[in-house]
């Protein structure tokens, strides 16, 4: 029986193409399913775990690293993604992505897939964040039960760290960063493709910083996946620290339930002038 | 007059590929200059600026946030850059780029192009990296007068901040960072184009570690092109937090004469096994 998130970043082969006789690409239904916007734009996160699928099915590996442009905003509806293979070795694969809607590109990918070898750990920097309490998703409140009503909330099991959800009773608490659990709310496990989505699965920092922000549109995603995530919730934690010139930054860590780093994000989006 | 730096990332356009009637790909001839190797190998940096020149070139705007995947060690001598434009807007402009040689894919680039709208300082959280001197090309030590001799310091005024040069004498700080001064040799001007080379121009901070560790193969790196810089120098820090499961992360600030942060940039790379 397949989880929310596997079923709706599941995709279907339609079929191949071929140049000068060789494959070049592979062309796979992808979907955009309702359930996981913003309003009504499908969380970027989302996005990057459904062409990361197609990604990591045509290679037949997980994510190591995978790099997301945004070209539009994107709404809910058919889709597909052409697949492109650039080098498959033997341990990684090196893949670029396009999802389309009707021929138009919405997101352009590239992504080297597969496992490195090695398990040592030699050196931890940090740890995970301190989110002040245990993850018990029936004691907590829920995400949003005030304004505004994002669909993917009910898809998820979002919990921040006290104090940090200022930002929704207007009451910023004066920093550009946030942290807490991660889960999915039907209880689905949490795999290296949904750590595509847990690091776009928070709200943007910058809304606790005070600062003046409504819609900080993605322009890049990059997440680094760095362990199989152990059973359980996610902690999470992000920061921006450079808003200038029309652009903020946005770094993510995601630890794991046996303490360990299992995914690296860094972001790159705009500051629409208002 | 060009300066070495931009003679060494100039391209030319061979020829466009058309398929179905439209204009798919633009094929530039991008020879990989002697010159900016580390040992026999050309440096990572150096291959984002040669491949983001012809990506710049496409489509007539400078970089603004770009990552590379690297497929194999890459040797000077001829190569093409084969650049897809996948959407051009008003302002900002993404594109795929390989980077060839007798049509083998050597790196993988997607980029964003263009410059967002503001200037504004909003949020700096941090600061230039104190260098404990002021940027003095012909007082200062030059990088290496010890084995190995990577050519590219011979393009390269690198300054390390004085302790972090200790892996150079097999005598690590013990913590894996560094920072220190970047320009050219020849005085020539930094650029956004000349930030992806410089965010991959020091040494890796591992080194600086105690851990052990030679030759760390990078498999993705993004550059942020945050502002364009002051004329003068840039002061750059580097950092690895997390040393794990085969691989490693390595951040790193580019700032400018006027203290402005004008790049960010993270890798991630391999740790082949000893």
């Amino acid at each position: 029986m397949l989880s929310e998130f596997q079923r709706d970043t599941s995709v279907e082969l339609l079929g191949t193409e071929s140049r000068n006789g060789e494959r070049e690409s592979l062309r796979y239904r992808a979907d955009v399913r309702r359930g996981w916007e913003i309003g009504e734009i499908s969380n970027g996160g989302y996005l990057l775990a459904l062409v990361g699928s197609a990604m990591s099915t045509a290679v037949e590996r997980p994510p190591l690293t995978v790099t997301a442009h945004y070209l539009l905003p994107v709404t809910p509806g058919p889709a597909e993604a052409v697949v492109r293979p650039i080098r498959v070795g033997r341990r990684l694969a090196t893949v670029v992505a396009t999802l389309e809607r009707e021929g138009r590109p919405m997101l352009t990918a590239l992504g080297t897939f597969g496992t490195a070898a090695g398990s040592e750990v030699r050196l931890v920097d940090g740890g995970p964040p301190d989110v002040g309490h245990g993850y018990d998703a029936a004691a907590l409140p829920a995400s949003p039960n005030e304004p505004p009503f994002p669909s993917i909330t009910d898809r998820l099991a979002v919990r921040l760290r006290p104090g940090d959800d200022g930002y929704r009773r207007a009451a910023p608490k004066g920093s550009a960063d946030l942290a807490g659990w991660f889960a999915f709310a039907d209880g689905g496990p949490i795999d290296k493709l949904a750590l595509l989505l847990a690091a776009d699965a928070f709200a943007p920092p910058i809304f606790n910083s005070g600062l003046p922000a409504s819609w900080v549109p993605t322009i890049e995603l990059t997440v680094h996946v760095r362990a199989s995530p152990a059973p359980g919730p996610l902690r999470a934690a992000f920061r921006s620290r450079f808003i200038t010139g029309g652009m903020l930054d946005e770094d993510g860590e995601l630890w794991d339930e046996a303490g360990n780093i299992v995914a690296q994000s860094r972001q790159l989006s705009l500051i629409p002038r208002s």
